[in-house]
């Protein structure tokens, strides 16, 4: 260490602190995924969450695995998907291995649009555009209207987006981010107002494009109030993996579930995921459906908690709280018992009603295993029944188990008070 | 009374509540003043707050007047509109005279554009399009920029605005206002969510128009954060008209200002202005102004506190505090001071982060008198200085005589306990 800074404490993870509080995030196009990935292929599809067998995918994912394998021609209908899949003739990889985000049960094939963000260094993620909220591919619906939306999406509006965003001045995700907590966001769950900023930022743009295209995509997305999900999650991907490159060991940089396993990704720990059964939590779920009905947490848009957004941010977002079936009244408490487990606050992402307090970002593994609070994460809820879409949401606690083996993993580096020393 | 009912008594205040709570209100079009108003004419003006002589004219609101004389081709140049205005050749009424609402230091002169609003019983009532924050007639600008832009408001914007609302289906302003309030809007002095809301319901059908001026106007707006404000308050006069109609005596139904002198009108005591003088408060001044710079209260914009908006819903829209220099962790005791004033709560107009408790409406002049406790409003402040503009915002308490002297003039109403009877 530099003896003329050793005056100064330099303060515990202020790698990771800067990395997830300073990097600032751009919107860099939306695009097809077979352009974006090479790993991407008509039979290479990526999904949410830690690696996961073909034979292991729960309903909803096999089927969102169906559907496209007829959206990209690979398939005649779902009958041959399915046998082609259960052929072994399908690869699906985890969407984190292609620098990507997959959104809950659906899947990303060659022709899947995806939102990509760039930070001011250079780093790109992307995360699918999200499809609205009527039967999605990402609920497991594989039908003829969820795959001709997605063609529509893929051939008419992901071109339409990609011009007006090249050719409108650039948009700071994090700053819409920023400006949505104002508006009563939390960026995950409820993007009522982030969605309506993005599509105003782009509409100039868009207009001056193909004018009837542009009428009728504002017509649908004016009902799709978790449109802005896609940027967001592009936005936190890219965070996540900036500050897995750069911060101190210990910090919760990835969380991600597949259904069968929910895992962490952990800064010091490399690639590895730390796996357990993925929760299901006590969700709100949507009548007539019951709880036996819902599949256990899917998904990679807890990236977003990841950056101190979600679940973190809930105090931001009381009106979500029906939607999740929790109580507006504890949004601060959660919050506070969240600053419990994390490295610091953001100084960007500021709760209004906290007199303007950040939310707290850089969940730091050991203050989870000592403390034995671990995160909380807002989700929604699959139908384990292919076809029939989402059926539920609420806030789900993880589990400690993949904390306690991230810390176990982290013990090489610690010291022999069992702190985890930063700068090793 | 029937007998029938008599077992039930009923609640104290109940057809003002009826009506503040049960009045919807949808858009019916954008239209220019002159086309609204008879009584809006090239030399008759219409103004906010109670009556005021010209020669009382504060320097922002006489600039306006100026400023509208120029616009209207009644004058060459702001000189001559001044010789028009000193030898009383100018006609300036109170807006409420009109059915409508005028803004700030405004003046509405027949091509001024006002958003028309309308109950499902046919009421309509009317408010000036925001003109946008930088220079603008409402606060006393009057140049020439000022004025190219309301020319192009009134020939372009307007027409485009008033088609597409004809062109799209039925917009409830109320429905956006109550959606506002989760979108951390109070609906008077922040507006963000609520105008990138309310475009948005346009912007379909003004693309299928002209397709040039619908991009040119989505880029203009996007950076005016109170465009709805218009809107907001045209449907709070339809709002404060109707309860003025059918309230038992004693709820405030109008709270207008005009720099020199503030008023309430009560129902029960027709048409009359409770007045007394403006006050300043101690608002938040931008700099470089200093308070000295502020004209009093001016505005027919405390409308919207009347519906139960504005500083009535201050803890749903905590972001607005720091524009204000409030303080967001008062919100909610703001907002319960106000509850101990007004006749009832909203059934939709709800605050998420009060647990989804309705705002209080129904201000009742002898619960103010009673408690000492006069109602707050959110205001902006003109510079005194013609041309100059805003210079500052604040939450006001307003003075209690117009209260007290209401409550004189109910007294003919009053039981032998002093309280006002509701059915006379």
């Amino acid at each position: 260490m530099n003896p003329a800074t050793t005056t100064e404490a330099a303060p515990r993870h202020a790698a990771a602190i800067a990395a997830l509080d300073q990097t600032t995030v751009h919107l860099a196009g939306v695009r097809l995924a077979g352009e974006v990935s090479d790993i991407v292929g008509p039979r290479s599809f990526l999904h949410a969450g830690p690696p996961i067998q073909t034979g292991d995918l729960l309903g909803p994912m096999r089927a969102a695995a169906m559907g496209a394998l007829v959206l990209e021609g690979e398939a005649a209908d779902l009958n041959e998907a399915g046998r082609i899949i259960d052929g072994g003739g399908l690869e699906l990889r985890s969407a984190h291995e292609a620098g990507g985000l997959s959104a809950a049960a659906g899947v990303i094939s060659p022709s899947i649009p995806v939102v990509v963000a760039r930070s001011a260094g250079g780093r790109e993620a992307f995360a699918p555009l999200h499809e609205g909220n009527d039967m999605p591919l990402r609920y497991g619906a594989y039908g003829p209207e969820t795959l001709a939306r997605l063609r529509h999406l893929a051939t008419r509006t992901a071109p339409a987006l990609d011009a007006a965003i090249s050719a409108s001045e650039p948009i700071e995700l994090t700053a819409v981010q920023a400006e949505g907590l104002r508006r009563g966001d939390e960026c995950h769950n409820r993007n009522a107002a982030t969605s309506a900023a993005i599509v105003l930022a782009l509409a100039p743009a868009l207009v001056r494009g193909d004018g009837e295209l542009a009428a009728a995509f504002l017509e649908e997305v004016a009902e799709n109030n978790q449109f802005f999900l896609g940027f967001s999650m592009a936005a936190a991907k890219v965070i996540g993996d900036e500050t897995h490159g750069r911060a101190e060991p210990g910090i919760v940089t990835a969380i991600a579930a597949n259904g069968r396993h929910v895992g962490i990704r952990v800064s010091g720990c490399g690639d590895r995921w730390f796996t357990t059964d993925a929760p299901l939590g006590e969700p709100r779920v949507f009548e007539p459906h019951t709880l036996a009905d819902a599949c256990p947490l899917m998904g990679d848009s807890f990236a977003t908690e990841v950056m101190g957004l979600g679940a973190l941010a809930s105090s931001a977002a009381p009106a979500l709280a029906s939607f999740l079936g929790a109580d507006p009244l504890d949004a601060v408490a959660k919050v506070s018992e969240m600053r419990g487990i994390c490295a610091g606050e953001s100084s960007r992402f500021l709760i209004p009603f906290e007199g303007y307090r950040g939310t707290p970002i850089g969940i730091d593994v050991t203050a989870v295993c000592q403390t034995g609070v671990a995160p909380l994460v807002n989700g929604g809820f699959a139908h384990r029944t292919p076809g029939v879409g989402m059926v539920g949401a609420g806030v789900v606690r993880l589990p400690l188990e993949p904390f306690h083996e991230a810390r176990a993993c982290l013990a090489a580096n610690t010291d022999d008070k069992g702190e985890v020393t930063a700068w090793q």
